[in-house]
């Protein structure tokens, strides 16, 4: 079986204080696919322009990536410029060119529909997340989304239409604040929990991330801690792709809060190695062994007597 | 064997957004002290003036608290007065009378030195945290400080020269960016350990802490989840009152790293009750009961297969 992953992919020109790239793999799905891939294998389901460098694709190949809801369209792929502060805290977004993102309507090829057992709707408008569900039926056993301030703000009835939908939203904590309009993060998970989801992650970014499940049942895990981040983009996407992936890996038809608190350790080392490189150069390079070496150490780190 | 605090006895205006009191308990040593005599006896090292109300005196004895190091002055207690944002994230300071605690050095009495087996010092002026540690000598089994912004600030070469004298420093997360100039929380620690602390905590607030200690050794808590904070005044302060009380009631003459990691557990529970109410209120009737309840279920917030 595999994870279903449907999202943007984008270039991205990425630049730090030190150094500055071009036609870097972006986008939500992009960077949860690598990181998922790192566990289980992929049905990517995303639009990509004429201009999209065979390299890249020849990326998802060699992970064992499914590219069959992959759209090969006439236009161009779906753009991101940005800078980062010196702190690496804050960016400003240079310039966003949607492109063939536009007009895109997932659409799912039967094929990938009867192996999808863990759907993840990376960030994506809420309308195309509605639609991969609407194709997928009763199928998958475990179904995650991704949400931004964006569609907060312009397309809030549709987002809370879909949280029902959820057994697993996971938003950044100024998002889960615009979303409920309310500062304290405990209330805003049990708000949105409310709202529908079986299960609520609120990410903190370097203070890691909070998980909220029926029965005020709750967990928090801290970030793994990284003397040295050289690029953040997709920190969020490959922590919630860790997570789907190792979901999707367990091969199991149900899941347990249990199962979800070792998939946000695991997204939270995927998303940290993300970190210390500029796209997702890291995490091809990633080897089970250094990633198994900072698993144990992150269980450590949070365990006392 | 007991605990010795040092630090500001105050009388707290606060406001917050629902409520507003008037001379409260308040000042660093006095909430390390409430927090930590809930583990151990503490020999409290302090000033208050002619207008210290009898019943905060009698609060003090009830709790097992050693008054002997405390100087009774014909001057006014220190005050401070302030008021709290609606998220509770911030505060504005509405004025500040140090009145007998400027001119105020503190001198431990014989009885007191012989029986401080854990040393707190808690915010106050470097030196005269400097001329507690000189008075006690060889005899402390373990010496903790915390300080502030303020003596970074315009003492920083005397709380430099604190710093291996400690065995744990204690401080903010701004305050660490402040001392530093560097925005990376675990170059801090690591930075602020070479500076002679043989252990460092970094507090984040509503996010935990961050424990750094020798050869590499990590350990990161989250905060106990609070739904809603009526005074987060003297968390910090409570924090490593617990710290040093649990460390004392542990009744041994060596700490291990492991000793930190547990106390800071004891440190969050009493911390997160001080949130819960003006002043002290909370934790002056707080039953082992409800403590211990919390500690478990902190414990199990963290704790993953």
């Amino acid at each position: 079986m595999s994870v279903l992953i449907s999202g943007s992919i984008a270039l991205d020109h990425v630049k730090t204080q030190k150094a500055e790239h071009e036609n870097l793999l972006g986008g939500s799905a992009s960077f949860a696919t690598i990181a998922a891939s790192f566990f289980s294998p992929v049905n990517l389901v995303s639009i990509v322009g004429h201009d999209f460098p065979e390299s890249h694709l020849e990326l998802f190949k060699t992970r064992d990536v499914n590219l069959d809801g992959v759209q090969f369209s006439d236009g161009e792929t779906f753009r991101w410029s940005g800078e980062y502060s010196e702190d690496m805290n804050t960016r400003e977004t240079h310039d966003v060119a949607l492109n063939v993102l536009e007009a895109w309507q997932p659409d799912i090829p039967d094929s990938i529909k009867a192996s999808s057992r863990i759907v993840l709707l990376a960030n994506d408008s809420p309308d195309n997340q509605h639609r991969v569900l609407d194709q997928l039926g009763e199928g998958p056993v475990f179904t995650i989304a991704d949400t931004m301030d964006l569609w907060i703000t312009i397309a809030r009835q549709r987002l809370e239409e879909l949280l029902p939908r959820l057994d697993l939203l996971v938003l950044n904590d100024s998002e889960a604040r615009l979303f409920l309009e309310e500062s304290n993060l405990v209330v805003c998970g049990e708000k949105l929990l409310a709202m529908g989801p079986r299960n609520v992650i609120i990410k903190k970014g370097e203070h890691g991330a909070l998980l909220f499940g029926s029965d005020g049942k709750f967990f928090t895990a801290g970030a793994y801690p990284l003397r040295e981040l050289h690029d953040p983009t997709g920190a969020g996407d490959s922590f919630i792709g860790g997570i789907a992936g190792y979901l999707d890996s367990l091969g199991r038809d149900e899941l347990t809060f249990d199962d979800l608190k070792s998939a946000i350790a695991h997204g939270t080392i995927v998303a940290g190695f993300t970190c210390e490189s500029f796209s997702t150069k890291s995490l091809e390079t990633l080897s089970k062994e250094d990633f198994q070496s900072r698993l144990d150490a992150f269980r450590a780190f949070s365990a006392y007597q």
